[in-house]
């Protein structure tokens, strides 16, 4: 039996971990083995690379950044997500290869034939078979990033870049959506919390029942 | 003015750390202006991922491996070994690129392909302009680390490897000074330490002389 792998993806304060816990806790309800996890990290090892990561005084270039998410997604494919779906478990990765297209390639410039050849060597045959981009305006998305600090948490590397990265990476994965519409869908982020879930819901419903356990 | 980038490269055991610091200390009296650096490492973030990389815990893949010591590459070369060229300074490097295709692609079996393209986007133009490869029988390389070992410090990860894996080590070196025998030269790592001393710095004064300080 094999899983499912469903990615989230979008900018800061997209509202990705929200609804990964939400459809998490609606295919329990249906009786489906789910795992949840992160990029970068979900490791023990990719979290420590996470560390370095998101560490706010690093001060990495596009390339290194490539380099040590795409060591982080190696550790996790192989350590966590390819043994879950080969138990048959669902697995709701927030984050995952999008991001590396969206960051480091459209707004960090690094050239396709990089990225593509890390994420072929990271992921090998680990493909999601369902990518749940959450899109929204950057202005918007960062305002919400930022009241989240208030509560006590940090402006990470990532965070901190200005507002022309931000649009360049809600750009770039528009244009993965574009590309690979089988596998992608683009949902409104800016609706109400169960209006998204719901669609989500839907979503999987209508592209992940055939050959499976259906939700 | 550019000064000059010389990496010692070689298995387990073959005697690189010491050699550099005598030629470090003989371009000194020279009036050189050098700079002793290692690999992975050498910069701040550098040493951190090279933490990672040597756990003797650490159970990565050769590609996630390749993706650490490709990052960690990025930022030597950005933060230390370019600015230091730049200066004029001679950069005496403990391993560079070359592990990575020896270890990583001769040993660890990964394409030509991926890491011809993670060096290329690693070091840019921060290309070796000698590289010394210290030659040692594996048997006899890691009966040294062996010793050095009893002094206090642990087996890392990568000499904890098998006999086999070593062999494939040193094939893989021998190689890459088959097919750049320009830039590097092999010298046998078995004889004494001032021997092999004396065959570096010819090689400096016969390589290294044009356009620049002599040695």
């Amino acid at each position: 039996m094999t899983g499912r792998f469903i990615t989230f993806e979008g900018g800061e304060g997209s509202g990705k971990s929200t609804q990964i816990k939400r459809l998490a806790s609606a295919l329990q309800q249906r009786g489906l083995d789910v795992v949840m996890t992160r990029e970068p990290g979900g490791s023990p090892m990719g979290e420590r690379i996470r560390g370095l990561l998101l560490d706010p005084t690093a001060k990495l270039d596009p390339v290194a950044q490539l380099f040590l998410f795409s060591a982080a997604r190696r550790d996790h494919v192989t350590a966590l997500i390819a043994p879950a779906l080969a138990q048959g478990q669902w697995v709701l990765c927030d984050r995952f290869a999008d991001s590396s297209r969206a960051y480091q390639g459209a707004a960090g410039a690094l050239p396709d034939a990089l990225i593509n050849q890390c994420e072929a060597a990271a992921v090998g045959k680990t493909r999601p078979d369902l990518t749940i981009i959450l899109d929204i305006a950057p202005e918007a998305g960062l305002e919400r990033a930022s009241r989240r600090r208030n509560k006590g948490t940090k402006a990470d590397a990532f965070e901190a870049s200005d507002l022309a990265f931000h649009k360049r990476v809600r750009a770039g994965f528009l244009a993965i959506a574009r590309d690979e519409p089988m596998r992608c869908a683009v949902l409104d982020a800016e609706r109400p919390e169960l209006t998204i879930h719901a669609d989500i819901l839907a979503l999987c419903e209508a592209r992940l029942k055939k050959d499976g356990p259906c939700v």
